[in-house]
């Protein structure tokens, strides 16, 4: 790696603006394609607009994804126009993610404000969602490139491992903490990367497969996004437990207070620290936690090692995305720019 | 047209039974490919399975969208085997909006059975949905065939026609009965055509795409297949009022029950008949009628003349389905095969 790390940090933001700079046009035509009800939620759920379709500026997200895939294009050696159109296909499949997502996970607010199920309702945001689904395969599928059809069977990849993983995820719910039908860490990672990883392996794999690279070249940008999916849900976890309110728009401890099975927890368990034989039996009442006993929880999930061994898991997960670069030819600026991108999948925890 | 309506009819359930054959060891096979979760899901709503999974012989639906893309590849002059793998994907999407539009319109029995959402829950059904979804897309993405990115591009226009018909649907709820906002009967047509048309008329479409067809003769058969969905809505609504609750599985009046805006009603209220006062009146109030006000309505209705138009509307359509074919080079055998079985799409009301 030639660039150093603070070159890194300081140039992501205008790297990040750039690729926005690039997808927005490409984006905000194929929302305008959305009948006006659905076009009007994306919008909403992209940041761009309010309930009622008025814009709000500024509150639109970073756009790692489609920088993603941008920047892979350009490391394969193609202008980064090329993957635009991949670029909207991963951002139209993340929005539609969240719509169904927030519906099967009950969650009522998403960065700071109400998710679209709970502003439209539940059958608006489903069919919202699949419109959103259906709008990213006819992009792909009608771009005029000579890659078009691969980038298809890419992303319909891509969309049976995402549903598996969210199967799974929500499967989980259902099983013990303890015992042997309790889920393993190792089980929680194949979920998340599938569920999480899945999609940022498609935005890295899209970018050098419409770029043309050769297959070997698109698996290693595929298997570099898919370790950054895992890296980043890792560090999702740890702000589910232990994020700050402020930032996290969601109440501290909340992933304890609703039980649901995350990383640190399921490690802390598959340990034998006593720490974790008291976190069992706080867990086990099935009731979710109140404030004072998701603390104490928290408490002991650190205790038995659960924090050290999430953290541990994301920077494992981003040495193995930098080492999935590694022994292919890719050009080094732009490879520059995407490895200084990895950091922000991790960064968000201190 | 060379063969009588009698030998259709005659003919029909065997044509369908052969259709079946031969799809079903690849829609079992693509079924298979789905979390082991989803597979049972589908396999229920599919009518190939109980709630835990085990075989429910004999309970499986007729068909009819298989058939149609078989026989339209035959009478595109190509093997009907071309056009399984579209089969499959029709069929795969035809699970999906069942899925999920059960959720939307809070049907909780189809087909004399629970719905998927009421027997798995709303979570589970909604991802159920979105991996049949995924898995259609991806049977056309990976098919072998020559026209594969032809067809992906066919079932993607299809998806999003059928979303946009599913949100006009859903709108139609929010308006009145009277006035200038209330719903057309065209409105009704279009949100029709596209609703339960686009899947018929992609079930024809890919048939003739499969095949190899010239463009134009895809562009008749999937006409006539959109077509085919506008009468059999048509027929659906009449049904949805006065069929056989021992037949439709729902009570009687069940559409007008629960103020459904279906195009008898449509039609009897764009009338200036006396009766489509006193109708408009009824249903003005906004609550679900009881079961001797529902009746009163349906009555109303039939005076001003919405179930007439209603079964004209449907052998209109029928007619049109027919006239699409005209003019284009088809396989006589095949196509007499075809008209076979367009009369199933009517012949429910009666």
């Amino acid at each position: 790696m030639t660039t150093s790390p603070v070159t890194h940090r300081a140039a992501a933001p205008h790297i990040l603006a750039r690729c926005r700079d690039l997808v927005r046009p490409a984006l905000a035509g194929a929302v305008q394609r959305l009948h006006p009800w659905h076009a009007e939620m994306a919008a909403f759920s992209l940041g761009w607009g309010g309930v009622d379709g008025s814009p709000v500026p500024g509150s639109q997200g970073k756009g790692v994804r489609q920088a993603l895939a941008l920047l892979s294009a350009e490391a394969a050696g193609a202008p980064a126009e090329d993957a635009v159109v991949g670029a909207v296909a991963v951002e139209l499949i993340h929005v539609f993610s969240l719509l169904h997502d927030d519906i099967m996970d009950g969650d009522e607010t998403r960065r700071q404000r109400a998710t679209v199920w709970k502003v439209y309702g539940t059958g608006p945001a489903i069919l919202a969602g699949d419109a959103l689904f259906a709008l990213a395969v006819q992009t792909l599928a009608d771009s005029p490139g000579a890659h078009g059809g691969a980038a298809v069977r890419h992303l319909a990849g891509t969309l049976t491992d995402l549903v598996r993983g969210q199967a799974e995820d929500l499967l989980f719910e259902t099983r013990p903490w303890t015992g042997p039908e309790a889920v393993r860490p190792h089980e929680y990672r194949w979920m998340a990367e599938h569920k999480t990883g899945a999609l940022l392996g498609c935005a890295t794999g899209l970018g050098g497969l419409l770029a043309g690279a050769p297959a070997a070249t698109v698996d290693a940008l595929a298997g570099a996004g898919r370790h950054l999916g895992v890296a980043f849900q890792a560090v999702d976890d740890l702000l589910g437990i232990w994020g700050d309110p402020e930032r996290t728009g969601k109440p501290v401890h909340s992933d304890l207070r609703r039980l649901k099975k995350t990383y640190p927890v399921l490690a802390a368990l598959a340990t034998d620290d006593p720490a974790a034989r008291h976190l069992a039996a706080l867990l086990g009442s099935g009731n979710p936690l109140d404030a004072t006993t998701a603390r104490r929880a928290a408490d002991l999930v650190e205790e038995a090692g659960g924090r050290t061994a999430t953290l541990a898991e994301a920077h494992r997960h981003l040495d193995s995305a930098r080492r999935s670069l590694d022994g292919v030819p890719l050009a080094p600026a732009a490879l520059g720019e995407l490895l200084a991108l990895f950091p922000f999948f991790v960064d968000r925890a201190a």
